[in-house]
C-alpha cells in the first residue's frame, strides 16, 4: 500500500474562505455540504419551506458520501464520534481555545498543504486574500476569473468602445500588477463549452453587445452566446501576451452549470484551434463525470492540464476512478491535484487526505498491472499532488 | 462480506406478466433473454430468416451475462446443470407440479420480493393486476405510462379540446380513482429527453395537434416533439396536483429507444424549472449508461430519485459499478432497487439476487475506503432496497 | 489468475508498417509513443520549435502510460532495463543480428499473432502488402479506407457521373478482385457519425458535388456533410452486396478526430435502419472513451460486432475495463481483440500481451461474480482473441 500522507499539496483550484467562529451543528451541515437544494430553491419553486422540508434537505446533505467521508476523518482528527455535533462541537472548541487563525493553520498543515492557487470570483463580495493568507498560514495565488469582470461592464452599461478597452485593461492590470496567476473562465455555466473558436473579431462582440443592449437587430445567432464566445476567445488572447494560465470550468457545477453544454469534447475545436495554440488550459474539474473526454484531450493536444478537483471531494468515492481514468491517456505531468473546496478550513484538509488515498489505490493498481515501478509511482504522487501545478504556475 | 440476502425487496420499476405454463427452451429463451434482435427485425430489413439466421439470433441472446448469470442462479435454485435444457424442464415440471401460482409465488418468496411497482403500459395489452397479484402473492402497486394514453388520443382523432380534456381527466382518474401510484413517461423512446420547460401552454399543445392532424402549416418546431413536450408538462402539472412520483426513462431501453437523446442532462433545464421543482421525479434505469449524470441530478436537485433498474440486470456485471458511481454524487436516501424485468417469474427472483450481490459488493468498498461503517452500509442497503421506494410511493 | 498467454490472437484492426532498421533513442520514441503533439502542430500554432519545446514534446510522450508500459515489456523480452536508450539499443543490435524480417516476425510470434486486418489507407502512401507479408510472416488481410478513395476523386475534379461510376467500380473491384475483406470508414474524423440514413439517393451525392465543386447554389445542408453521408449509405450498399463487413471508426482517434461527433450513439439510427440492417458493421474501437454505448448496440441490434483497439493499448490500463464494460451488454461473440498498432513490430508485440492480461483480469472478475464457469472464460477468450474475427471475416 502506498502511503502519500507526508507529501506536499499544491491545490490547484479552490476558493477563499472568511472566518467562521462557532457554528451550530445545522449552520456547519449548511456551510460545508454540497449539493442539495436550499430553502431559497424551494421558494422559488413555490413550495412552502416548512419544517419537514428543511429536515428533507438536511438529510439530503447528511446522505452524501461526501459529508460522511468528511465526517468520518474530522472524527479520527478531533478524537470524537463522528456525529455532526461532535464535529461541530469539537470545532468551536478549539477555535475558542487556540484562535481561528491557529486551527485553520494545524488543519492546513495536517495535510501538508502548502499551496492554494484560489479562483477569488467565487463567494461574492470578493474575500480580502492578505487575510486569508494570515489565517491559514499557506501561500495564496490566485486567479481572476473573468465573469465577474463581464458582469460588471453588462451592469454599467457602457458602449462596446469602453466594454473593451476596459476587459483589456483589466485583464492586463490583473495579470501585470495584481499578481493574478492566470485566468478562469465559467462560461460552461452561462452559455455553455461549444465556444465558436472564430469568434476573435472584435465586430462580434460590438454586434453582439449592441443587441443585447438595444434588444434590436436579427441575426442567426445567440448575441449572448456570441458576446460571450468573443469574450472568452479574447481572454484566450490575454493569456498568450502574459503566458498566463487559463482555467475552464469542465463538467460537474452545482445546480446552475449547464450540464448539457459542460462536456470538455465541446472545447475540442477551440483548443486545438491554431490560434490558440500556445494557451496553456487547465481543465477545472477534469470534465467529471466527463473525465475520460479531458483525459483524452491531455493526451492528443500539448497544450492541456487537468485538475481533478470537485469530482474529488464532492463526488463521494469517485477520486480513485477519476485519477485510474484520467491517466489512461493524459500525460502523468499533466494531472494536478486540486480539490475546489472553499467555507472552511476542514474540507481543505479531509480532501487532501481524500486525495492522498485515491492516488495511492490508484498507482498501485498500475504498480500490480505492470505499469510502472514503486519509484515511478512515488514520482508520479509529488508530480500530481503538487509539482505538476508548480511547473504550470512558475511556483 | 455483506451478505443482504435477508433484507425485504421493494421493485421499484418492473412490468406485470401472464403466466406460462409449459415452455419449450426456445421459447423459453425467447420469453426471458433481452437484446439480440428477432425474426420480425430482419424480416423488415430484407434479411431471409432460414435456419442460419435464426441460429444466430438464440446464440446472441444466450451469449450475454445477463442470460449466463440468470442461468447459472436458476441451476442453483432447481439444483439442476446450468442448461437452457435443464432449467426450462425443471421450471414446466414444478408448475406441474405445484401449479403456477405457487411457483411463482416461491420465486418471489425466495428473493424476499414484497412489493412491485409496474408500469402496465407493457405489455400490450395491458395485463389484469388482481390476476397478476394472485398469482405472485406480492403487493403490486402500478403506475400509469402516459404514452398509452396518448396513442390512444391520437389514434381516436379527436380535436385538442376534447384532446385535452380526456387526457387530464384520464391521468386525474387514474392517479384518484383507479390505484395508480404516479405516472410514467417513455419520451426519450419517442421524440427525447430535450423537453422544452416553456411547453405548458395549451396553445402549444392546439397549435401541434392541429398541425399533425391536418399535416399543414409551418413552423420552427416538429410539431410531433411539440406536441410531446407539452402534454409531459401538463403530466407534470398533474403529478403536482396529486403529490404523486413521476417516473422518467432515461438512459438504455431496447432497439426502439433513441440513444442519442435519452441521456439525464438533456433534462436538467426541465428539472430544476420553478414551475416544476414541487414534482417528484424518478429517472428510471439511472440513465445507464450515462448514470453518473442522473447520480449527478439526485445531488444538486432536491426533488430526483433514481432507480438502477435494467442496467441492473440486463447489463450483465454493471450492478456493482452503477450503484458505486450513482452513489457517487447521489444521497443514499434517493437510489431505490428496481429490476424492469417482465414475462416471467424467474428474473424477477435473480435480478434480486444480483441486486444483493452488487450492493454488497459496493459498499463493502465504500466501508473499505473509509466512507461509512459496516452499520451504516446495512441501513443503506435497507433505503435502498426497499425504504426509500416505500417513502417515495407512501406504501 | 486466468493465463492466456498461449492463445492466437487475430487482430482485427491494425496499420501496415515498413521496416525501420537502426532508430535512434529519440527516433524510436517519435515511431512509436501516441499523443502529445509535434514539432509541425506548435509550428502552425506560431510556436518557436526550440529546444525547449522538443523536450516538452518528448516528456509527454513518455509520461504516458501506453508507452511505460510497452518499455517495461520490451525490457524483459530483451533482457535489459526499462530504459528508452537500452531498448533502441536492443532493437538496433538484434536487426543487424539476425536481420530485420527475423526479428520482426519473432515478436509476432512471441505474441503468437496469427492474422492481422489492415487498413492500409494510413499511413500513406499505401505500404506494400506482400512486403509486409514477407517481414512479418503473419496472414495480413486489408480492408479498405474509402475515404482514400473520396480523397482521390475530389481531387481529381471529375463530375458526378464520373464521380459515382469510380467510386462503385473501385469499391467493387477491392472487393471482388484485389482481396479487401471489407470497408473502412474515418467518416468520423471528417463530418461526424451523425449521418442522415435517408442518403441513398444518387440526387444527394450530386447536388452536394456540384455545390462544393462550383461553391454556389444553396440549401440547408452542409454540402461536404451531405455528400460524404451519401457516400457513407453507398458504401453500406455495396458491403451488403459483396457480403463484407463495414468497419466504422468510432470514439477516439488523434488530435483530429470530431471528439463532439464521434459517440457510437450518433449512429443508431442509421444502423437500424432497415435498408442497412443487412450489413454487418464493426464499430472499430468499440467507440472508447463511449464504449458502453457501442456494447449496448451490440445488444440491441443482430448486426454489430466491437473490436477494442486503440483504447488497448493507447489507453494505458483501460483495457481491462473496456473489455468489462463492453460485456456488460455486447453478446461475447461479438467482441474481438484489435490493437490498432503500426509503425513497428514492438507495439504488436506488447499489445497482445496487454489484451491477454487485460481479458484474463475481465473475465476472472466475471468468474468470480457468478457470471461463468473457467471454462466458459477460456472460450470467450478464445472468441475474442481470435475466433469472433476469424467468423465475422471468414478466415
Amino acid at each position: 500500500m502506498l502511503d502519500f500522507s507526508d507529501l506536499p499539496v499544491v491545490d490547484a483550484h479552490c476558493h477563499p474562505y472568511t472566518r467562521k467562529d462557532a457554528l451550530s451543528p445545522d449552520q456547519w451541515v449548511d456551510a460545508l455540504a454540497f449539493g442539495g437544494g436550499s430553502p431559497a430553491y424551494l421558494r422559488e419553486g413555490g413550495i412552502d419551506v416548512d419544517a419537514a422540508a428543511l429536515t428533507m434537505l438536511g438529510r439530503l446533505k447528511r446522505d452524501t458520501l461526501y459529508f460522511r467521508f468528511m465526517l468520518r476523518r474530522l472524527a479520527e482528527y478531533f478524537g470524537v464520534e463522528a456525529t455532526v455535533e461532535a464535529i461541530a462541537a469539537s470545532r468551536n472548541r478549539a477555535i475558542a481555545h487556540e484562535g481561528y487563525a491557529k486551527y485553520a493553520q494545524k488543519l492546513h498543515q495536517a495535510g501538508k498543504i502548502e499551496t492554494l492557487i484560489v479562483d477569488d470570483g467565487y463567494p461574492l463580495p470578493q474575500i480580502n486574500l492578505d487575510t486569508f493568507r494570515a489565517e491559514t498560514g499557506v501561500e495564496v495565488l490566485p486567479v481572476f476569473r473573468i465573469e465577474v469582470l463581464i458582469q460588471d461592464l453588462l451592469d454599467d452599461g457602457c458602449g462596446w468602445r469602453e466594454f473593451q478597452r476596459r476587459y483589456d485593461e483589466s485583464i492586463a492590470e490583473a495579470l501585470g500588477n495584481r499578481g493574478y496567476r492566470g485566468l478562469k473562465s465559467i462560461i460552461a455555466y452561462r452559455t455553455g463549452l461549444d465556444i465558436d473558436p472564430a469568434s476573435r473579431s472584435p465586430d462580434q462582440g460590438r454586434v453582439a453587445l449592441e443587441r443585447l443592449r438595444r434588444a434590436r437587430g436579427r441575426g442567426g445567432d445567440d448575441p449572448v452566446k456570441s458576446l460571450r464566445d468573443h469574450l472568452f476567445c479574447r481572454a484566450i488572447e490575454r493569456c498568450i501576451d502574459f503566458d498566463a494560465p487559463f482555467q475552464v470550468h469542465t463538467g460537474m457545477g452545482d445546480w446552475e452549470v449547464h450540464l448539457a453544454a459542460c462536456r470538455p469534447a465541446l472545447l475540442m475545436e477551440l483548443l486545438r484551434y491554431p490560434a490558440y495554440r500556445a494557451c496553456k488550459f487547465l481543465l477545472v474539474h477534469t470534465g467529471y463525470p466527463y473525465h475520460a473526454e479531458a483525459g483524452y484531450l491531455a493526451n492528443v493536444l500539448p497544450n492541456i492540464w487537468c485538475d481533478i478537483s470537485e469530482g474529488l471531494p464532492f463526488a463521494g468515492n469517485a477520486g480513485k476512478r477519476i485519477i485510474a481514468e484520467v491517466l489512461e491517456m493524459a500525460p502523468i505531468s499533466r494531472v494536478c491535484y486540486g480539490s475546489d473546496v472553499y467555507g472552511s478550513p476542514e474540507p481543505f484538509y479531509t480532501s487532501a487526505l481524500l486525495g492522498k488515498q485515491a492516488l495511492g489505490q490508484a498507482l498501485g493498481e498500475l504498480i500490480d498491472d505492470g505499469f510502472m515501478s514503486v519509484g515511478e509511482a512515488q514520482d508520479a504522487a509529488r508530480l500530481i499532488l503538487a509539482d505538476n501545478a508548480r511547473e504550470l504556475y512558475r511556483i
